[in-house]
């Protein structure tokens, strides 16, 4: 079957009525905040209200079935048991949880992607010079993603951690998660792979990627809240001990001890957001009956259609690098301000978003580039809605 | 005026009309997760179902006047202005942001309360124990709160940190912060205050009481969200590196610097659950609309007359301490397993919490027992809920 999986209008049409934002806003920005399906939004008021009338933690424990089957879902999306989740309040919240636990010695060295997302660079760069470890970017191959030949040569026994972001929020590649795992295999150094783009968007497996860390927001390709977040991990993270610890994480034993609890637990924190938590298990039960399979399809097929269309305008440049491309479309246009181009196309009721270079610095500089527009489609995403998008940029 | 808040019933109804949950249960849990106004719902439903509507980045650009207003708020609950606020996700967040801030050099000594929660000291011990530092408790005095004379006598240029359970979470006592704060006046040593149990029961003042920072909780006293917290910062708090570093706290500015930001957000993350802070801003208004005095008023007497009621029952034993008692109320029941006195409480329908030797281990120990049941009214707890409190503990 060779038909573009954006030709199933009956598909289309019930994915868009199970949001209503969908028949009132074009909304192309999914890789800021994508629109939940309704249901996701139903089972936080649900909780909400059970919470205000009952108790807090009275409703969280009524909920306890239905929380652990959150852990079981999001372990799906990733390929891991429930054991090897921790629920954190952020894509940050479950990254710093991952690095942060990474032993670092002087004279250490952390490898990065050229593309590395603001977030994780500075709290690199703050670890490395508290401890003495040193910091290097990996070279991009020929086709702008990490270079894992490169990788290869870099790699020696000081080689701590190795942080990848895996679809980067300022261009629609992916970087090479499962090459990259095959490189550091019998290497002492942490895999620490930013997923924050990329789950959500297609099948993924934290063994067959070989990571030991992947951290994951709720609210991108995922559909969840806001203010939540997964960390997924290995056989070896859930070993180590983690950085943040409270008395959820571990249990104080005696004046100077305590024991770390087992499984994703020791990575989290006691107090959690439950309603937006089972909001989250909802997103993540709606992405798995779609499947990620046909999702993945969808979002790609829908964001290679704005790549062309925007490619057809006149002065538009798409700037999207890789062989693996996302649902993340990046664009300028000669002669204008990437600022100016967002605000006009915001005006005509279409959600997009200003990409600038502080919160991807050396990616930016690689390109020659200060700030750009990011377009994000979704499942639910129209042929309208993209021609919406293009009559906004051409005009 | 010598007549007991408890007898405004005026007053008492409409506290109870402003939450369903008051008409069908006893809620005694408010030191685990208070019953909220429904104000603190509907601010919350209102932005979920917006950002589901419009988008979660465009719903946050929509509220961000509101938003401002929240940390507004809650400076005010606590004696800042909106600058030395940093929004987080609970009070252990909020502590440990606080925490691993506070430079710590081999040989450096970190002070803490005998009643220190546990969240607290896993987290001193691991920093201790990484650092080369040593932890030790403070005395109590004769009334079973922080000596602070034999902490004055503690003090010397070793000591880089003192850290205070304001109000613990296992008994009616409340630590003299103000005092403990005079003495540490002119240390090096940063002080952490843990006001979890007490923002939302009294009124609070950051710099009167001399703290550097004041970590607190959404969800307790203050009726506020789960998985909402803040910190409040002095000016010197605001002039350290905080620990946990996001392109929102900081700024990448080279291949290996970072700037920065001003005031309370360099101790937050970018992403929040805003529906949840909206809610924690409207749970902020309430409180502040009624009172903390009168709230401090009604608490307190409340918890007076449960603990009056509980010593007339022949074999409970009210075992809370301190000079000034909170809204929390701690009991045993000679020869009767706390756990089971709470089972039955609760199978009358009333809301109540075991609080357990894990919860503050120095603590038990010191009282010798490892289990008690804790009781914690609020300023919508009625005479019918206390008489079916007592009802069921001398069944």
């Amino acid at each position: 079957m060779t038909t573009s999986p954006l030709h199933d209008t009956a598909l289309l049409e019930r994915l868009r009525a199970d949001n209503p934002g969908c028949a009132t806003r074009v909304h192309l920005n999914n890789a800021g905040s994508a629109l939940p399906p309704q249901v996701v939004v139903d089972v936080m008021v649900e909780h909400l209200r059970r919470e205000a009338e009952i108790g807090g933690y009275e409703a969280h424990a009524e909920a306890s079935a239905r929380m652990d089957a959150v852990y079981a879902s999001l372990g799906r999306l990733v390929g891991v048991g429930p054991h090897a989740i921790a629920l954190t309040s952020s894509a940050t919240d479950s990254w710093l949880r991952a690095f942060l636990s990474v032993p670092l010695e002087r004279g250490d060295r952390i490898l990065i992607s050229q593309a590395e997302y603001a977030s994780n660079v500075i709290a690199i760069l703050k670890a490395a010079h508290d401890a003495g470890a040193t910091v290097e970017a990996i070279p991009d191959d020929a086709d702008g993603v990490v270079d894992v030949d490169a990788l290869r040569s870099m790699l020696d026994d000081r080689v701590a951690c190795v942080s990848i972001t895996h679809a980067p929020s300022q261009n629609g590649l992916l970087n090479p998660a499962e090459e990259i795992g095959a490189a550091l295999r019998g290497s002492r150094a942490w895999y620490v792979l930013d997923a924050c783009q990329s789950v959500g968007q297609l099948p993924l497996d934290l063994h067959a990627i070989g990571a030991d860390f992947m951290s994951v927001t709720g609210r991108k390709f995922l559909r969840g809240p806001r203010g939540t977040g997964f960390l997924a991990l290995s056989d070896r993270a859930l070993q180590l001990e983690p950085a943040l610890l409270d008395l959820h994480a571990a249990t104080w034993t005696d004046d100077d001890s305590y024991s770390l609890a087992d499984g994703g637990a020791r990575y989290e924190q006691w107090e959690k957001p439950f309603a937006a938590l089972l909001g989250l298990g909802a997103a993540a039960d709606y992405a798995l009956d779609l499947g990620l399979d046909t999702t993945w399809q969808l979002i790609t097929a829908r964001a290679d259609q704005i790549r062309a269309g925007l490619a057809s305008i006149p002065g538009a440049v798409v700037r999207d690098r890789g062989r693996v491309r996302t649902g993340i479309v990046v664009f300028t246009v000669e002669g204008r301000d990437a600022a100016d181009v967002v605000r006009e196309i915001k005006a005509a009721g279409i959600n997009v978003s200003l990409s600038a270079a502080p919160y991807a610095l050396r990616d930016f500089r690689n390109q020659g580039i200060t700030s750009q527009v990011r377009v994000s489609p979704h499942v639910f995403t129209s042929d309208d809605d993209v021609q919406a998008l293009l009559d906004a940029v051409a005009g």
